[in-house]
């Protein structure tokens, strides 16, 4: 089974050391394009470059699509400049909502002239969509999802030319935002978030991501989504590498990291899990033509990736080790029934 | 501040070395009576009396009310036997829903005549009320609870005169359904769903427990039904303990044990959480009177427990020792401004 260029827009590729670990696996899961997020947060146009420069050292085989991230520091300038250089896109966090999100955003409104600008130049704005918890109004990581989808709305009808993706949906609420919405809203899903339901980070970390995996419910809304092939919902891992230890042992003071890592399984685990649910013919679309559409990053004529069938499931690998360095990959011990073969 | 009397109509008390340790934490948690659950399951009026002995033997000084656990081996003529023995409840778990619960129910239809006894001798019937997870009715940890309000209503119209507690209630829902029915029927609460949402046991096992904590509004309910000094909703403090291995540390293969553990701080914790939300005059109700009144055993007069207000909150200690057995109680390293004074 060829599929064209698979493209995987939101994905953690860290600095440093982890950064050496944990870019081929990029490649190794099966795709050629990457769209990272970065901690800490990317503000300037140097920085961008400086980061995309790092990670092109490590695999320059990759295409990465670089951002900024949106914060009170950005400017209009900042945003045409950043076009200039091939940046393509914001990256907007509620504060405190996600890993790494302290410098986040609290309202819009004061950001609207970035989006104008970006509107204007068109650079895609990504959406951490949740809000923060708030008992006062009922938000927890249950309903952060929910919560945030107004904001969408509104963003949407006062840029209604401004690309915007929700990033890693989990609700059906959030997919039927998205389906309302005109053709400059798009919305990305994870893998993970095909698999997961609450029950299954209930107790175990390892499972443990935001935006929460949500009701049975939310990811048959995923699901369906996919088989019936719509163009604006495609992959965005946000694969996230956490150690082991970060991952599997709280205390009473300190939670588990958040952040499930797919990266060096994606297109297999993509591929079985589609074919779980029956959306097998839509994977080409899902991770690769209609984001790249989207994101308008047609692929290569040529540049495939092949994924073969397996005459029997095979287990997945327990972890990955790098100079001191150790990850657990999701569906660790858990088989597959695809490889890729090229 | 007097309490007459205070009792945890829902506690696990264990066997063994783990009993040794736990049991006197009853008394150092201000509880003069329990009502305990065990694994394996008690399905003899000799097997609770044997548990009983047991735990006098650790502390004679506690008043425990022993229960057996539903199950299809139990017949009427032992419920007969139990009650004339003077155990006091059965308690039923929905097969595959909570800890230790393998052995549970899947339909209260077979169990008519057990509860027809019941009945008719006065027996209480303790229901942990959740029903098993199934993506096709879209059931899931989050909805458990509700989904099960139905066989609630459904048990209490076809027996009106049994005695039920829907024990550990974590919602809203729950709360309007145990109000709406009539005097027959209880609800118990625990301390730490007074205190946590689902952000709490998000990434955090520690406060992980079934049934999970859920939406602020939730609580607030649990919160609200408190602070009116319902006299059908009482403390069962579902205190739970599990080594700190079993709650801190996941593997992708195994989950983290469900429990949390609030017994040796319970009185003083209770009174702290009240205090949170205007409902400290509703102590002496929550834990002590309406439980006993539903329950018909009366406080002994002159029987009281003293709590202290302490000049300025102290911190609340991190482990219980004993034995190589280590466990770590709720509210570890935060701060409480009560202690027992007798």
């Amino acid at each position: 089974m060829d599929i064209a260029s698979p493209a995987d827009f939101h994905v953690h590729l860290r600095q440093g050391s982890l950064s050496e670990l944990i870019v081929p696996h990029v490649k190794q899961g099966g795709f050629h394009l990457a769209y990272p997020n970065l901690k800490p947060p990317i503000t300037t146009t140097e920085q961008a470059l400086q980061y995309k420069a790092q990670l092109e050292r490590i695999d320059p085989s990759i295409e990465y699509l670089m951002t900024l991230y949106l914060s009170p520091e950005l400017r209009p300038e900042e945003i045409r400049k950043a076009h200039a250089a091939g940046i393509v896109g914001v990256k907007s966090y509620p504060r405190g909502v996600t890993t790494n999100s302290d410098g986040g955003i609290e309202s819009y409104q004061v950001y609207y002239p970035i989006f104008e600008a970006m509107q204007e130049v068109g650079m895609v704005l990504n959406l951490h969509g949740e809000i923060p918890s708030d008992p006062a109004t009922n938000t927890c990581v249950l309903n952060a999802e929910n919560h945030f989808l107004p904001h969408l709305f509104k963003l949407h009808a006062d840029f209604p030319r401004l690309r915007i993706v929700l990033e890693h949906a989990t609700t059906r609420a959030a997919v039927d935002a998205v389906k309302s919405c005109g053709p400059t809203v798009a919305c990305s899903i994870t893998a993970h978030h095909l698999a997961l339901t609450a029950d299954d980070w209930a107790g175990q970390s390892f499972h443990f991501c935001k935006p929460v995996a949500k009701y049975p419910d939310d990811r048959e809304a995923l699901r369906q989504v996919i088989r019936e092939g719509h163009p604006r919902f495609f992959l965005g891992s946000d694969s996230a590498p956490h150690p082991p230890d970060a991952k599997s042992t709280a205390t009473p003071e300190k939670p588990c990291a958040a952040g499930v890592y797919t990266s060096p399984v994606l297109l297999p685990l993509v591929a079985h899990l589609l074919e779980s649910f029956g959306a097998l013919n839509r994977l080409e679309g899902f991770v690769s033509t209609f984001g790249r559409t989207f994101y308008q990053r047609p692929a290569v004529e040529g540049k495939i990736v092949r994924l073969r069938r397996l005459p029997q499931d095979k287990t997945i690998d327990g972890s990955y080790q790098l100079e001191g360095l150790s990850l657990v990959p999701f569906w660790a011990g858990k088989e597959m029934g695809w490889e890729i073969a090229n």
